[in-house]
């Protein structure tokens, strides 16, 4: 049996258990509110307690820190309240899929797994069942670096599944590490979208006050519910501060910091909008949401590997695959070293697609003589894709024909706003 | 024999020469200038004349072009005009390499080859006899995505030894493409600098109106000249406009966009300083140049590689290697799936060290089971070090110690800027 950590051992001296209202007093604050469970994902030395105004707060404790019981809890937590049903107002389905979000509604609901009823919800985040009626589903509770192809199969069915069972719109929770990859996958595979599909996120888990999951969770839920978008979508942060978030195109948006609430970005395109004081305000270009059936096509070949380029890559490191992407210098280049490499997988049959590891900008492969080398050999430019959405389209061009000719119109067909037609330069830093 | 393309066809029709004095009329304008002979890396159809103002502009032509002659030129065009050596101004070394920016030089000097002596310089950018005196060197000629360690310790060495005779700084014209890598190389083999190690590139070769290889060269040799920097920097435009160009430290810039004239941005820290209308501004800390003699350290070890992560990478394509670099998700993380691998490489005597390609922000690994599980089996946290500056200096920690506990004391130390004691978080996009 593992050793009880800090705040585990100071949980039991105080004699507190989960439930019960307790007062906490360190150094810099004092305390009261509803103790809640320590989840595995958070830091060792956080007391995690809701506030009467409903939210959760960390607190940071060490040995100097004093916790006294105030009132025993009731148990069991969850059904204080009832979730009412409005028929005025839609329906969104919300499909779990882990992350750091997910910690947030643990904490709320004072489960340690994942909220999977509407219940578990409303006392996670009981603001969103103002603005819809929930139907909670957990897909799988996983970290995002450790989704696959079959996540992502397993996810596009049962997103298909719940607006063909009538849902206004689909919200995802997920973890934002391959958020973007996931968002990009979504957005090949689901055709004929009746309704949103939201990706949301958050950067802090709620044991720490900076927390960004409330935000995220209820503007997505807001863009599912109230929006007329066709497309799959990344809600997050827009700044540091909680005053507005980004509605994001699944296939042009990316990770490109570690902390900051502000992580994703959209690359080489303006957000479609944002959501500010609760309000959806739509700035760019988007497809609608249809009348139809939502229809899977998740008809994908998993045999690709994505290639970053670096100064004395060996050609051996450059594995014999169905599909390959490059992520090339600048314009698109790699080194003369790899060449020959290239030219015998090619002619083994592999199909080789380059990106940039510059991520914005678009490749141009006709200025400098080593890329119009590497197109005559057949190695195919992505022009302004992100080489995350490139590995995704290349799996699902490779599942739709054996044609090299064919592959390559794919892929350089524009199929939901992974290619831009005129790269925006004002879309950067 | 290849047959002429368009501007050869239109130049021998107008029979005018390289050297001559000309008249272009197209749709659009109309310019006279002395015409520069056609690059091997530049648009088919552009043609670049001489200015009065000295600057070369490219135009783009078509059937409908008109040129004619105005004056025969005279020969030979390099002699036209002598150097001076003004005792009283620094000397600045300039070791060419190649890239965009070599274009240009050979655009104003009418040689296709690059400038390789002060005489060449002076017809290009004759703004920077004002400034300093000038040796001229070409290391090399090539891509930089051909660049190899190899390259790196032969630039290394000429570097060191120009210092070392007595110039107060070094410009290196380098392509943009893997410009970061070598600035990373260069700052971890040169040590005891005593004076600037500037790289310079240019993002739009001289035969487009937007050039900025004129304004990038003047500021480089400007902080060659003048400052006292002992560091490896890139100095590189700051905006889109020819406002300031930025001095960015060597081990934390990196090309993050294919064609903008401000690529470049220095990741989480703020730049060392500026270069506005011709004055150096520094802004931050920075190492000063000393008096001693530079020393090239280039023992390093190229068995390396990097592994950008993504969903569904195969264990099997991270190879065996005595060090490998793995781009990870947000804070640092992989999948499950290929734990075994890494597990069994460092087994085998593989360091291994962790990144992330979020670019910005510090890893932590201690956030997450999965972070702590890696670190426990025995991957290095680079923490906010670039994933180009953590495989350079993988190579050079590993030429330093063939012990496992050693080289992870290499890594984890701030030798020359890589790693920031505190990651400031503002210095994003």
């Amino acid at each position: 049996m593992k050793s009880k950590n800090l705040t585990q051992k100071m949980i039991s001296a105080s004699r507190v258990n989960i439930g019960d209202r307790i007062s906490i007093e360190t150094k810099d604050l004092k305390k009261e509110g509803v103790l809640m469970p320590h989840h595995a994902f958070s830091d060792e030395n956080i007391i995690t307690i809701k506030l009467d105004n409903g939210y959760n707060i960390g607190i940071k404790v060490d040995e100097s820190t004093k916790i006294s019981l105030v009132e025993k809890g009731k148990k069991p937590v969850k059904t204080i309240k009832e979730i009412p049903f409005d028929k005025k107002k839609p329906t969104v389905s919300i499909v779990g899929t882990g992350g750091t979000i997910a910690c947030y509604v643990e904490y709320r609901t004072g489960a340690v797994f994942p909220a999977s009823t509407a219940e578990d919800l409303a006392f996670a985040v009981p603001e969103i069942f103002d603005i819809a009626n929930i139907k909670a589903n957990v897909a799988f509770q996983i970290f995002s670096e450790d989704m696959t192809v079959d996540h992502w199969r397993e996810l596009a069915k049962i997103i298909a599944d719940e607006l063909n069972k009538g849902s206004g719109g689909v919200v995802v929770p997920h973890g934002t590490d391959t958020m973007g990859y996931t968002a990009a996958a979504l957005s090949f595979m689901l055709k004929n979208l009746s309704g949103p599909v939201v990706l949301v996120g958050a950067q802090r888990s709620s044991d720490r006050p900076s927390s960004d999951a409330v935000q995220n969770l209820l503007s997505a839920v807001n863009v599912a519910a109230c929006s007329d978008i066709g497309e799959v979508v990344v809600v997050m942060h827009g700044e540091i501060s909680d005053s507005y978030n980004l509605i994001h195109r699944g296939t042009k948006v990316r990770k490109f910091h570690t902390s900051r609430r502000d992580a994703f970005k959209s690359v080489n395109i303006e957000p479609i909008g944002k959501v500010e004081n609760g309000e959806i305000k739509i700035e760019n270009k988007y497809r609608k949401k249809t009348k139809g059936k939502v229809v899977v096509d998740d008809k994908i070949c998993s045999d690709v590997a994505m290639v970053y380029f670096y100064p004395d890559l060996k050609p051996e490191d450059i594995p014999e695959r169905k599909g390959i992407v490059l992520v090339g210098t600048g314009l698109g280049h790699v080194s003369n070293n790899i060449i020959p490499r290239i030219k015998q997988l090619i002619r083994e049959g592999s199909i080789i697609v380059m990106t940039s590891q510059c991520f914005f900008g678009r490749l141009n492969m006709n200025v400098y003589s080593k890329g119009r080398d590497l197109l005559k050999m057949g190695v195919i430019s992505c022009e302004d894709m992100l080489p995350e959405t490139a590995y995704v389209k290349l799996m699902w061009a490779l599942g739709h024909s054996k044609k090299p000719d064919e592959i390559k119109k794919i892929m350089q067909t524009n199929i939901i706003g992974e290619i831009s037609d005129r790269t925006k330069t004002n879309c950067y830093f």
